[in-house]
């Protein structure tokens, strides 16, 4: 169980000498980062996470997840950005983009409050009719307009069908001690689950934030953990060269610097899709500040060759791809002979899909870095728990250090505050008047 | 019915003398267009199609979508690129991203032939299991691999399953009279649809390739095409000054000349997130070859506000928005009082949540503007047919403008073929022997 970094595809791109030039820079980043001297620093916590997690929590979340898979068909998660991206991506990559789908074990689950629109959260409300529901509603402060909005309508609905018996079936994971969502819940005898101090939204996943929806899906959350320990272990190690996570931090930083102004995460499996999601907020929340940051995309390939694909072969050439690969899938098929091969494929018959799959990112790297953009590999080794709290950690890590090379503040959010205060100001919220009048006039209304 | 293009929040990155002087190039780009004039010209068949169609054929459209939806369950679309992002998003935005789960009015929708990941096809078999199931296959040639690979599978589970009565079952869209899939499907008579000679692949969406899929879902297909009908009319109109689509078209590349690199289409409602999709392979393809091309992106507001918000907001400042503003949502809930207040909101009590969104989307575009992002507004009157099919219209006709701007073929794809050349090679292709040395080498195998 590892990442393995793979920089043979950065020839012609990235030389050894520059990559000799970020060694001390990156010592220096990690020292920001473990010493806690680097800005942000409140925001550490997720660092030894892993280890230090909180064993009667960690209980408690499984206790909960039993009981939601006993008596619940879909479980309604509230929340939004990190505390939405993690679980969902977790879901659809241990379990299935078709987990709801196929029904096979354990609850459907929905995501909520990650918008404002009236008819996704009416559908969602049609997708509880006739089932038994459950809530998990995540928020920090319990006052952020999305999740809080859903919640009202979806505690109502939860009410008014379950009366008082509708406190067993909301969980709210939330600030320890603070906050409204907090005060509600004792009030009403909701049970609760910590987002720690610590940890921003982004690095919560390995928090309740993300490990209770995935053990109601039927995830193994102790793996998941011991995978991200392991990582936490691993990665510790201080050599430049020897550590793939500092490495990778050193590349991206490099190619920024020489004008690749976009990185695109570019996996093979489908069910990687939303992890692509969950990347884009982490890198791009913790570096597009201060007028930086590498622009963070994603593709799902081979699906996307066939849409992205002519703009990295023959397009600008501002971009590099951090290619994601999975030497073994979930799940997989073997192609059969055709008597009459009228496909002209039997050149593929018995050959697993695994392999295609494969001989297409190895021929998908070649082509791309001959057109003149940068592939970076990580290699992992398959697709389960371990190595998902693997990957998690090392892509965090990553995002820390790479960060404090880049000269910002990697736990910090400053910029989501500033469409809130004019939602606010236009919505006639008490408090904003003055920049209602202003925006209302620019808006010519 | 009509798109509006609002530029009031351009001011200060575009100005109005830019315009003036784009306006006799957008002038001869059009005429490129509409005289065949352009690199490409071969397809530009889609530029009448709305008017041209084959009533025949839609007639036959209409025909098996009533048989598919009288005996169908199941209906698993084989298609990828062009042959599978236009229905998938057109059924995402016209009925639901739900449309399946909730499963009212009509077979349930699967996409394959999409990806080679064995995992996937393994689960779309998973979910054909003791259903009704159809084929719809889309394939101009019936020898691209992906979908190829996916259609032996899949056939097979078919035949055996319906012996001969799978024939009744298999629908295929197709070359008019040549290839692979054309030849087989006369055989096995499977009754067959055509993909036009002069539309490729990612202008194919008002073709059978998305009007079949898109009428199984219950979506009336004369009222999309009315839609683009409408709009082929309306965009006629030479007269720069006031036509939404040229502006468009100019707008675009005036912004990528200044430096902005990336054009990042935003909209509100969460059911068009897959039309993010088509519109990223739609401007990829058609713009991103000789080294030239803004790159593509999508974000769904308010959810990704929490994760590209930063960056947006506050990172590298080398992008812009296009927002597609839906006046009217698909669907509304109203925000109810809470007597106790407990969470804040109640200034927004008594409100439809499209107000709230809809405060949102100002509030970003007024904050994004000022932190030095330019957004360009489309305003789409409703979320139905006939605004789909015009605002598909809208999309084709600035994109082909557009690349004539910029100074590419918007119709052909060299790219792609890179990829596919070395993968054949390195899965063994007869033919591709000289070119399979060379890669192993690189590979190191």
């Amino acid at each position: 169980m590892a990442i393995t970094l793979r920089e043979q595809y950065l020839e012609g791109f990235v030389s050894s000498h520059e990559m000799d030039c970020m060694a001390p820079q990156v010592a220096a980043a990690a020292a920001q980062l473990r010493q806690h001297t680097g800005a942000g620093s409140d925001f550490h916590g997720w660092l030894t996470l892993p280890r230090d997690y909180d064993k009667e929590e960690l209980a408690r979340i499984h206790a909960a997840a039993e009981k939601i898979r006993s008596d619940t068909d879909v479980l309604v998660v509230i929340g939004i950005g990190g505390s939405y991206l993690g679980a969902r991506s977790a879901i659809e990559l241990l379990r299935s983009p078709y987990y709801n789908a196929l029904g096979k074990d354990g609850p459907a689950i929905y995501f909520a409050g990650c918008n404002l629109s009236g008819s996704y959260l009416d559908e969602i409300l049609a997708l509880c009719e006739g089932k038994r529901v459950s809530l998990n509603v995540i928020s920090k402060s319990g006052t952020t307009t999305e999740p809080a909005l859903a919640f009202r309508v979806l505690r109502g609905m939860m009410e008014q069908r379950y009366g008082k018996e509708a406190a067993g079936r909301i969980y709210c994971t939330t600030d320890r001690a603070r906050g409204t969502l907090k005060s509600l819940a004792d009030r009403e005898g909701w049970q609760t689950f910590v987002i720690p101090d610590d940890v921003g939204g982004r690095y919560s996943v390995l928090t309740a934030v993300g490990l209770l929806p995935m053990a109601v899906a039927g995830i193994d959350i102790d793996a998941v953990l011991a995978g991200a320990q392991k990582a936490m272990q691993e990665l510790a190690n201080e050599d430049f060269s020897a550590n793939a996570c500092y490495r990778y931090a050193a590349i991206r930083n490099i190619l920024l610097r020489r004008g690749k102004a976009i990185e695109i995460y570019a996996s093979y499996e489908p069910r990687f899709t939303q992890m692509g999601e969950w990347l884009k907020q982490l890198y791009g929340e913790s570096e597009g500040k201060d007028g930086k940051g590498l622009f963070p995309a994603s593709v799902a390939f081979t699906t996307d060759l066939h849409s992205m694909g002519q703009f990295i072969q023959d397009g600008s050439r501002n971009l590099f791809e951090t290619v994601i690969d999975f030497i073994t899938p979930a799940a997989d098929l073997t192609v059969e002979e055709d008597p009459e091969n009228l496909d002209g494929l039997n050149f593929l018959s018995g050959m697993a899909m695994r392999q295609i799959n494969r001989r297409a990112m190895q021929g998908t790297i070649l082509a791309h870095t001959r057109g003149g953009v940068p592939n970076l590999v990580l290699e992992v080794p398959a697709i389960n728990e371990e190595e998902y709290g693997y990957m998690v950690y090392f892509f965090m890590l990553a995002c820390g250090i790479s960060g404090y090379l880049l000269g910002v503040n990697p736990f910090d959010q400053p910029g989501v505050e500033a469409y809130k205060k004019n939602m606010f100001a236009l919505l006639g919220k008490p408090g904003y008047e003055d920049l209602r009048q202003e925006l209302l006039a620019k808006l010519g209304e």
